[in-house]
This record gives C-alpha cells, structure tokens and sequence, in this order.
C-alpha cells in the first residue's frame, strides 16, 4: 500500500514531536507499506518569517516572501528526515523543486499544475521515504507557495499524482465532530463524511482540513483521513459521497458555525442597473470576502441586496459600497454587526426537503430569530444573533445528531 | 564598478542590522556601481538550526544538515531583498542552486566546483541587485553546503567568476589590526596586507576572514576589502604580495596568536619505521588537527617528534598515538597543556633572516621561555607557556610594530 501522510504544524511543533512522527512513519514502513510524508513548517515558525517580514517593510515582495516562507518546511522536512535516518529507516528530504511540484507562476497563492514524480518513484522503489516540504512548489525557477492551508493540497496532489491508497491528514484533532466539542457536549466523532460535506464543513468554520485540499481530493478521487498525530485514534474518513451515501441513515452530519458575521443591506437597488455585478466586483477587488448574498424583490422597479462579511470588514465593505451610490442609485446601505452563523451539513439533505423546516423549527422553538437563510443541495445556513450561537447549535445538534446517533452509530 | 560585497551573520544579525545594510547597497547602487550582495545566516540562527538537529540525533546525516543549514541564508537573503525593493531598489535573492553555483557532490564541506553565471549576469544587466545566499551551492540536484565561513568562499568565488573589480567583506571588525587590540592598546588597523599574509593571520587565530576564501582570492587575484558594516571606516585591502611589497616598509605586518594549545611528543621513534607518516596519518584518520610539527633526531637510530594540538584533543591524541607504539617501538609519549602559540607574520620577513632571531631575543628578555619554533617563509611561530600569551605578544608587537609605526604609516 502507498499511504501519502500529511503532518501540520502543530505535529512538527517541537523535536519531542517530530520523533513522535518518526515513530509513526516508520512503523508503517516497517509494517511493509510505502509512505511518502508530507510536512508544514514547525509549530508558530511560519509566523515568526512573516514577523521578521513585517519588521522590515509595510508589504512585502510576494516572490521574496515565497523564498522566506518556504524555509519553514524545508527545516521541518530536514529534521524529520535526519531523525528516520537515524532509526535505520531511509529518509530523504525533499524541497518543493525538488520533488517536482510545478506550480503556475505566481507568488504567494500559486496551484499546483502538474507534479513530475520521477524522483519521488525512484525514492520509494529504492525503499526510501520521500519527506516532502508542504505549501510550496516551483516555477520557471522561482520558489512558489501555495496560501494558507498549502500543505493540505501538496499531500492531496502528491497522493493524486502518485495513485496513493490513501492520504492521512494528521492534525492536532482526531476527526471531524458532527459539531464543535467545547459548544455541544455530546458532539461526536464522525466515522466518514463525503467530500461535499467535508468542503462544506471547512468552508463554514471546522478548520481541519483546507477546502481547496478537499476539493482536489474530491476531484481525484484521493481517499482522505483525518487523525490526530498525538492519540492513535481512528480518525474520520473523507470519501466519495455515493460511497458514503450507501451507509449513511442521518440526514445531518454535522453542524457548523462561525462567529464575527456582520451583514449589509443595500437597499432599493434599481433593476436596470445590474447592481449585483457592480457591488460585488467592487468588493472583490479591495479584497473583501462577501459569504452568504440573498436578493429579494421589494417594490416593482427595485432590489433589495443582503450580504455577510467578516466582522472586521464591515465598515470598510460599507464604504466601499457608499462610493457606488451614485452611480448605482439606491436609496441606502444598512449594516449590523454582532451576529453569527450556523449551518446543518450534511449530504442526506438532497433528498429530504423538510429538513430546512425542521431547522427553522428548532431555532424558533428555541426563540431565537433568524435574519438570513441560505440554502445549498446539501446545507442549510442562517445568520443569527451572534449571542445566541451556542444555543443554537446546541438545539440543532439535538434535534438533528443526538436524536439520530442510535442509527448513524450503527451505520457506520 | 562592479562590488561583490559579502555581509556577515552580526552585519545581518537583526531586522534593524538588515536595514542599515539595505541603506548601504542601497547607496552603492545610487553611485552608478553594480553590485552583487552575498549574506550570512542572521546572527546564531545556524547555531539555534544546529540545536534543533542535536536535540534529534547525536550525529545528523549530512546531506539532512546541509538542507537544513541552507535555510538560514534564504531566510536573510529574502529579507534584505525585500528591504532594498521597499527602497526601490531592485533586488532578487538567490539561493545557492538559483545563483548557479555548482560544487563537489560532497556534502558539509564541499568546494565550489563551477559558477554558472547567465542568471547573475542577467540580473546585473537589468539593473536588479542579486542577493545570493553563501555558504551553499547544488550539486545533482542536492543542496549542498561548503562548511565553516563558507559565505566568505562563495563571495570570493562570484567576485572571480564575475570578474568584479572588488570583494568587501563586511564584519563586525573594522578591518586587519596588527594584533588583538584587546591585548595590546597600540594596535593599529592596517590600510592593506597581502594574500599569504592574510592567510598566515586568518590561520593564527585572526578569524576576520576564512583562510579558504582568501586562498581562492589570491589564485584569481580578486581584490577584498575587509571592512565593519557598523562604522563607516575604510576597512583593510588584502592584496597581491608584489603590489604590497612595492610599498613595504615594515617587516613584520602583524602578530597572531593562539591560546589552548598542547604539545605532544613521542620519544625514540625508530629512524626506520617511518614513525612521522604513521602518526600523523593515524592522527588525521581520527579527525585530530595538527598545526606545529617539530622533529629532531636525538640519538644516531632514533628521532624525537614534536607537534601541537588543539589543547582539547590532547587526551584524544595521546591514546591513539599509544595505540601505535608496539608497532612504531618508540619509547614513550610526553604530552603537556597550557600552552600558546604566539607568530609574527610578514611578507617583508623573507628578505630579512635576523627577523626570527629578534624575535626570540624579545621573548627573551621577557623572560618567556620558547618550547617549540616552527618557521615559514613570511611567519615565524613559537609555542611559549599559556600564561606568557599576554607579555609576548605585547613586547612582540613593541619590537615589530610600534618601533616601525612611524614609517608604516607613513607607507600607506
């Protein structure tokens, strides 16, 4: 078996940690399996770069930054791979170029574009364990990074490219819960989630894995698991959803949530004037990350436009859209910070058209007032009141885990 | 113009350091000179690296540390490229591989083999400050580092290939002095020195410059300038001996010293038994470094060898020249500690035979008894006790260079 494993930062975090890893890697080499491990920089270093950065300029060169931030793993990579040499299992560190991990070429949030594996086959038929730096790759010559989350898509890519049975993701947590643990005591760990779950687990807040990873690992095909690098836990299957959906008896696998959610209303929006187009490009391009948008129809001629952004966006997003009142012609822009959002996720909702119901039920059984809604095949999310996150999703995850756990426990 | 200028670790120590080193390439560009930077690890940062890897094994392989070491450069290089941008000063940082500078497949301790110098070239033509990483070159594909005060190699070897007109060699000392101005008040930097005497200095413990880029200065005749980034002094040219004798006055340039140093001699060796090349092999094999090796035949059939050690390898030293004595059959071995070295050195020396003999009427008359003399064509060394390290050099620079100060200066 070829098993691609990924180790974040906090599992590299500290040497005691990193021979902790080496134990790992090398007990499945031992165990007959071929292992190619990938690493992010060690623990905060990554910060420390991006200290030292901004010590010395307000903005940093993005090519510059790239050849900085990638020491990172390159440290981690060479420290786990002198480790396994020295447990009598052979290692080699591997850089981005050096493993062949070709990427467009652009600085600071490259993808990677193909993966020339030559060297990586050689290793692991000579028996040696490819230690592959996370988050970076090359182009043209030039060190390229991947963006936050990087090394998640450097494993998925790296299992992709080499058919890997299977990709690990190690990580400080051992799975992905149906909700956060520290909100809901009787949150669980779920045994498998599919790829769109997953995507939209991460997208809304449950931080295990990068979406982008998820995304490309959906895309190949690469069968993912989440594990801690600190317990031997079993860890939570990410797999393709009509895998999944053969076993599957709940219709919710897990609700998620994110705090800091401010919402702007621009309201009275005239219909010829596209408006839609108009704010939201002008808000992606001074970079403001807009989530859930809902449009209604007020009186004849005009829209109304509801939007979230990051709370410490909000008033900069405003401005921005107040600068295209004169041109656009609504009549005005409201805002309101202090909420929060909550989703149920979860890949049985497609065929279960009451679940959306359901879910407003519960919120309003649980007096709490929903101000925006938002549907996908398979989640559901509303904006909320931020004090009453914790309530909701604790009476979500009532009505819609607890309720069920008979069945999904045994379905899995 | 062209500049090669060589930063080193405490000249790059800190963010602060960075950009006061920015300001000064900074500047040299301004004048309408091209320049070319190579920067040390920032200040300990190798050492913390080297830490992390003791902390795993007791002894790294070394293709792991050189890729771990490199890491240290490209951190330094990245920032102070990304300074001099901010500056508006076009700049690019090279790694070793990036700069095309290609060494021996040998890892930890490689020579620099070629320098591949289209990328640098390129660079220069358009006005773009290369920031190459020392201390680190590629050879098949592998990252490969060219061991202690390799950063002053690799700016020697770009100032050769790229025919620059000068090599600074930025420090945290404003330049040769004629001895430790620690010990003697009336030190005086000198204005220029030549390449062998440079190396007879660098070698005696005047650690400014690493005797291997000044080997390599001298064989392409690459003019170096040592000098302090902290101050804006002058600094020392180290230049060809037939330029530097022109203006010669004195005869003794410096006097260098050595502490911790021990003695080992093996009595009665055998004339037939070839003792010197068993010993010193033996010696050699076990990574002890010899320095003064004296010899002197004693009897008709048997001679006495002398050398000295690295006062803490003697004990090392001694049992392996033991473990040699049933098959030398020499009588015994005598070792002793707490002793130093104390030299002269001076191109002006070769023509002067009376030089050796003043030195030791000085030492002399300073009570300080001479144990060993060891003798080159521009240095003359004595091993004097350890306690006497302080009276010698201070009477020795009295002879030599206060006595000439007036006209050494006077010649510069």
């Amino acid at each position: 078996m070829l098993v691609v494993q990924k180790y974040g930062g906090t599992s590299v975090g500290s040497t005691e940690r990193i021979r902790v890893v080496a134990n790992r890697v090398q007990r499945v080499v031992s165990e007959g399996h071929h292992c190619v491990v990938v690493v992010s920089a060690m623990g905060h270093s990554t910060d420390a770069l991006v200290d030292l950065a901004n010590e010395l300029v307000p903005r940093a060169d993005l090519r510059e930054m790239d050849s900085l931030l990638s020491t990172g793993e390159q440290v981690s990579a060479s420290l786990l791979a002198m480790r396994l040499i020295h447990l009598g299992c052979p290692a080699k560190s591997l850089t981005g170029w050096q493993a062949g991990i070709e990427t467009e070429a652009v600085h600071g949030n490259a993808r990677i574009a193909a993966i020339e594996t030559a060297t990586l086959r050689s290793l692991i038929d000579k028996g040696i364990v490819p230690i592959v730096t996370g988050f970076q790759g090359i182009a043209d010559g030039e060190i390229t990074t991947l963006g936050r989350g990087g090394s998640d898509t450097s494993a998925v890519a790296l299992a992709a490219a080499l058919s890997a049975d299977v990709c690990e993701i190690y990580t400080d947590v051992d799975g992905v819960y149906t909700t956060d643990p520290r909100v809901v005591k009787t949150a669980r760990k779920l045994d498998r989630v599919s790829y769109d779950e997953m995507l939209e687990l991460a997208n809304l807040g449950a931080q295990v894995l990068h979406p982008r990873a998820v995304e490309n690992a959906k895309h190949f095909a690469v069968p993912l698991v989440v594990r801690s690098s600190f317990t031997e836990e079993e860890g939570t299957k990410v797999v393709a959803m009509t895998e999944n959906r053969m076993e599957e008896r709940h219709v919710v696998t897990g609700i998620a949530f994110e705090r800091q959610v401010a919402r702007i209303a621009v309201i009275g929006v005239p219909l010829e004037q596209h408006g839609l187009a108009s704010v939201f490009s002008e808000l992606a391009e001074h970079g403001v990350n807009v989530d859930v948008i809902v449009q209604s129809v007020v009186g004849e001629a005009t829209v109304d436009v509801s939007f979230t952004v990051n709370e410490p966006d909000v008033e900069r997003a405003v401005d921005i859209v107040q600068g295209l009142k004169s041109k656009l012609g609504f009549a005005r822009v409201e805002s309101e910070s202090n909420l929060a959002k909550v989703s149920i996720v979860g890949a049985g909702m497609i065929s279960n058209p009451g679940v959306a119901a359901q879910m407003f039920v519960t919120l309003r059984d649980a007096n709490i007032f929903v101000q925006m809604v938002s549907t996908s095949e398979i989640k559901v999310s509303c904006v909320i009141p931020a004090g009453a996150v914790e309530a909701a999703v604790q009476a979500l995850h009532h009505t819609f885990v607890d309720a069920n756990s008979e069945v999904a426990v045994s379905a899995n």
